[in-house]
């Protein structure tokens, strides 16, 4: 299997939702990453939050092994540091070998959920 | 017709979800992709699916007629091995031609339903 | 301005949902598509539709002119042929000049309104 | 950190919905542009919106800072003209260095919410 995708990966609409109604963890609201590494080499990747008023924080550092698929809760994120909620924030993703990066949100807040989802934007 | 589109496609994002609410099959919780051959030759497709704390699953194996579209629920992908539900999995999509994949989700967890729809991640 | 996009556009997600509930035409179900021209000369646009089970169909043809956008709807493509309701369909649009073109989804089949948007796949 | 992103971008598919439901300013109908400028040089934006039926307006000029993000509601972009609501519109993005641009609506017209998000178009 060829390794497929890109090694920079942007992801400029975070925002964790803060109310969330219905049962756990199903209708949780959450934004959610996820990270396929289709190549036969395990992928040594790091993201790093961006916001609007202040420093970025990372790398938060984490793998994934070859021809495997990772789905990260940004929520899970806490070394070094846990993300704000209600607060708008960017992600960006570096590997060390191709990898595809999709972002989606489940967003219960308003008693319905709610789906958002989009491939990330990728550059050399 | 010229042909448009690549040959290699990763969708991340794959979890087919488990509850569904309201009447079959409109309302069933599913993700589907969406397979477009605008060329002139017949299209050899085969799927790999990946996971998170397995091995991967295929090659799933179809085609897709010269100058037609295909729409595929993944719930329909039986051979080798059915996906398992609530699970979060990823596709990739090889085909001999240049073709164009799109992901989409009808989410009826909660009584009302939710749509998420994006085009995979395309490669050389 | 100069021009910005491509001339070759694949959109394979087509399906125009059926049911609408909700006063009409703020919830009416639909698939519309939105061409932006940002170049100073006037595009001539030829949508093509293509089926699972049948031949594709077109051209419809449509012009943008130069620095406007313009939206479509499925719904009033009626020239060759109009398309059929609650049937998957891809569209295949194809400019003299560079657009940019995105889906977008509305509907509202279960009596709360979900949205469905990305932009196009595109090739040169 | 390395800049990431391309120095122009277009979002065809913008239309401020225009009734809302629930409580201001969470449930509040909107559309909203994030801006992530990854590189250590602040970015310089342009902001053009393109209508159907009149000339284009702009630009709407702002400034992304090194190494943040920034998000902007387009009910907020008043100067030099504020937007119609419930009219489509398309937004072109330039910047002198490159940025990645993000697209979300959120929909609150019929008292449930409805969210759609895609990254933006990017050229050279």
């Amino acid at each position: 299997m060829n390794p497929l995708g890109r090694r920079r990966w942007a992801i400029p609409g975070g925002h964790i939702p803060f109310p969330s109604t219905g049962y756990e963890p199903t209708f949780t609201s959450r934004d959610v990453l996820r990270l396929l590494n289709a190549g036969n080499e395990a992928a040594e990747v790091e993201i790093t939050i961006l916001y609007e008023n202040r420093s970025p924080v990372g790398p938060y550092c984490l793998e994934v092994p070859a021809r495997r698929l990772r789905r990260i809760r940004f929520n899970d994120l806490i070394d070094p540091q846990a993300l704000p909620l209600d607060t708008p924030y960017a992600a960006l993703v570096e590997a060390n070998v191709p990898i595809v990066v999709q972002f989606t949100r489940m967003d219960t807040a308003d008693a319905r959920h709610a789906l958002l989802g989009t491939m990330g934007f990728s550059g050399p």
